[in-house]
């Protein structure tokens, strides 16, 4: 059908749904109207570049009102921001799996309740590369761990639950072709790896603590390398896991920052 | 010595150091002179609450320019916010262990590079209480993970290091005595349990996702509250793990929200 699953049998019986991070909800909100037609969501980690996007959206599309500003949609709550322009919608989600995952439970909740159907979802983030070109933009065929596996291992209650983390292999090979289109846009499909830390979990040499020597890290890179990572972030495999459960049809793309 | 300590050897070798998420750095800012009175540092979530937390401590210090608005230190980011109160700094970290730590680990460069001594740092968060009265504070005297183990398990490279999340008892007795000078100040010192995830991590039957039957919740939480745990959120692991490490006072008190 298109539709956005929901995989949770509480929440037909609840009489409301507050979207509480994101300051909506199914009785202060009508949802159908104001996202049902909604085919596009782009998300990324920082709140003005969602900003710049949702504007740089307007102008690429022509519609009303391109060149002002637009408006947060979420200006009640602080944690994320959304804006839309026509059929895209852009959402900030911050830092970290833990971040995007309560941002991603709230945005599918929100497609479902407004009735959305036939949604693609693109993460356009920032990572590091891997032996690429600076510059390079990296288009996730698989989001992998810290041990290049392709899963999202999750701890609910107690237990761990390990989730795939596939991403759909026809977009990114849709992406792959419009990168041809622009000139000097360096743009490769790789696996992305995700960790849960940026200093140490990364390899970086520059944080607060380091627990290991440049020689480790070197020959952790070059494993990584080897097992097909091109790029490192912090969300990809709780997105694509979450993504894939709820049949939204999902991609990553990262701009490996200099 | 009461100084900071970071435990990176690579760090002295660098010629500059930039706290890319905080938009500081050795070169372009003149860390002592902005930072090198700093004796409190308060955390939280909320850009929007830290700043409301500088002006309550700008007037509670009656210092001047008390009243107006506070500028935020890390304007040119849009990560996190900083703002000063006198010898007070306070900060956002966002939601999540991965952005906590990433700010955590920028802080101790700064404090470290701005010479700070006899630093005192105060996560004031919210969370979900735990067969408490709503409206409480918890006092962390520990902060537990999923299996209420007093533990902060971190993936480095492709390890997994262990660290201990014990915080400053002394610290949480002066915080507790200072509550009883406050009437209708419920306030409790409890363990604090430390989730990666809002939804399916903390047994929340709301989320997009709900793997579990709520009987499964109850017995969860149920076991939970033997072990001394009376609130949950998503911060404290990483806060009391990093603070230790670095010789920083640390001490988590979080309001139990409704």
């Amino acid at each position: 059908s298109g539709l956005v699953l929901v995989k949770n049998p509480h929440l037909d019986l609840m009489e409301e749904d507050v979207l509480y991070h994101l300051d909506l909800g199914t009785k202060t909100h009508n949802l159908p109207a104001m996202f049902g037609d909604i085919k596009f969501v782009c998300v990324g980690g920082s709140p003005n570049r969602m900003r710049a996007f949702a504007q740089f959206m307007q102008r690429e599309l022509g519609l009303a009102g391109a060149g002002e500003d637009v408006a947060d949609i979420c200006a009640g709550s602080d944690r994320y921001a959304m804006y839309r322009a026509g059929p895209v919608l852009s959402i900030s989600h911050g830092m970290g799996i833990p971040s995007i995952s309560i941002m991603l439970h709230e945005l599918i909740k929100l497609l479902h309740h407004a009735k959305c159907r036939d949604v693609t979802i693109i993460r356009i983030g920032t990572s590091g590369g891997l032996g690429i070109e600076a510059g390079s933009v990296v288009i996730t065929d698989t989001a992998v761990d810290s041990s290049f596996q392709p899963r999202f291992e999750q701890v609910v209650l107690d237990d761990v639950v390990v989730r795939s983390t596939e991403l759909d292999k026809d977009l990114a090979e849709e992406l792959l072709a419009c990168s041809r289109d622009i000139p000097d846009f360096p743009t490769l499909i790789g696996h992305t790896m995700c960790t849960y830390d940026f200093y140490e979990g990364q390899g970086r040499l520059d944080g607060a603590l380091c627990s290991f020597s440049n020689e480790k890290k070197l020959e952790y890179l070059r494993r990584a390398y080897e097992a097909g990572v091109r790029n490192i972030e912090m969300e990809s495999t709780a997105f694509a896991a979450l993504c894939r459960l709820c049949g939204l049809k999902g991609e990553s793309c990262c701009f490996h920052l200099l």
